[in-house]
């Protein structure tokens, strides 16, 4: 461990049972979180803790969400190296993104001074947060799948979480067209990297923007998810737990259909209820 | 909504129930994110997002985190003001911390300078984490609470989960001495937020370093987690959920008991096996 460019780890574990109160010895998968330098042409931009795999797409999408790409055919290319042996931190893993033309060069410079927190939060820097709302525009206004088809997607989403099924630990976060069929699915241990992966697949297939899809998402939904949707047009999200207030506000503000609690063929409605029938 | 300093917000919901296939409308509570920006003195330092309260405890276990505080004396006080009248955004909630000696100033240059990311990484900047990891020593090898006391910790923090209890939105982490009494216990949406906050709360009581005691997270445990403890001299870390690759792999390397899938009793040790009996 790590095994690199793979999604899972092996370690070795003393598993405690409570019933019997008693370790035994057992082998275990966790997901593998490493980091990633992430360049635009010769300079660097970020460095985000990431689950190897699908990297190109990672890059892809957050140049997306910053602004930095605005047109899909503007990323030339996105090559990932490794510059040295692996270290405790899994390895010199540079993503170099090559973009013809960078659409907004405040938003470029924007991506490249944030300020660094150690907080959960990936959306650092006041100015930075006012930036990235002032750059959104809303959602088309199109009709919204119904709410059978709606409260079904969460079971679609568990049935592509592979890592996830195996070690616990992963985000998963998929892409619905209006067919209810899923366009792509991806884990990672941010759940904001696997919304990057998702929304990157679709930017390096020259399919922006996104609209008539639905957003899946694993876990809590917080401000960084629903600014991510609306950037790529994305005009429904439903998440499987808990939506924060914040996130509640701006999909509100720009028009998204935000689920929480998608559970069990159930879920509540957030937002832009006087649009949602049965 | 939002409602300021509070940690929950009320919002109108239409809640779909798969078994009749009908909605209803209903009130739900949605756990609070909104941004801080944090001052030292003059100098914007970073902006994070996190649910208010406890604003003082955040800015005090960020700083001991990042390395720019390495004496609990060195920080005379934090005030916490609005700048401005709420906006989308919640309000220009500014932090400033009073510090008297900023033990490394290459620590504080750095949490200033480091890059922006999108995702769901608090470390960000490849040469971030290589600072933050060569500045931490190994914990004390102490002896470790027994199994059957580590194993009962889970319900503990569930006991003091209030906002968690009522909106399934925050994460929570909770301080346990080797008496198995909470001696601190604080919710949030960013879980190293809940983290900051509990050692911030020993910072400010001027308890550090948190020898003797074990740290318990509601959430999965990644790098940052593990970062914080051993910055802090906490020997256990014990998560309700799954460990990352380099999360284990960090605990292993400063000797840090790391517990995962700590449920109903259960647990599993990833690392430090050796030093671990019943």
């Amino acid at each position: 461990m790590p095994q690199p460019h793979s999604g899972v780890a092996s370690v070795k574990v003393k598993r405690w049972d409570g019933d019997s109160a008693s370790f035994s010895h057992a082998q275990d998968a966790v997901a593998v979180e490493s980091p990633l330098e992430i360049r635009v042409g010769e300079e660097s931009l970020a460095t985000t803790m990431r689950t190897p795999g699908h990297d190109d797409e990672l890059v892809a999408g957050l140049l997306w969400a910053e602004g930095v790409l605005s047109a899909a055919a503007d990323l030339v290319a996105v090559q990932v190296i490794c510059n040295e042996s692996p270290t405790l931190q899994g390895g010199g893993y540079v993503a170099t993104a090559n973009v013809s033309n960078i659409a907004n060069i405040k938003s470029f410079e924007r991506a490249k001074r944030g300020t660094l927190t150690s907080a959960a939060c990936g959306v650092c820097g006041r100015g930075a947060i006012d930036d990235l709302i002032e750059a959104l525009t809303p959602v088309a206004q199109v009709k919204f799948p119904s709410a059978l088809s709606l409260s079904q997607l969460p079971s679609l989403l568990s049935s592509h979480q592979d890592v996830f099924a195996k070690t616990g630990g992963l985000h998963a976060s998929a892409l619905v067209n209006e067919d209810g069929a899923v366009l792509v699915a991806r884990e990672d241990v941010g759940r904001h990297n696997a919304v990057d992966k998702v929304v990157g697949r679709m930017v390096l297939d020259h399919a922006m923007p996104l609209q008539n899809t639905t957003l899946v998402v694993s876990g809590r939904t917080s401000f960084e998810i629903v600014q991510k949707a609306i950037r790529a047009g994305i005009g429904v999200v439903v998440g499987v737990s808990a939506p924060s207030s914040l996130a509640v506000e701006l999909a509100e503000a720009f028009g998204v259909l935000l689920l929480g609690f998608a559970r069990k063929g159930s879920f509540n409605a957030y937002t832009q209820l006087h649009r949602l029938s049965e």
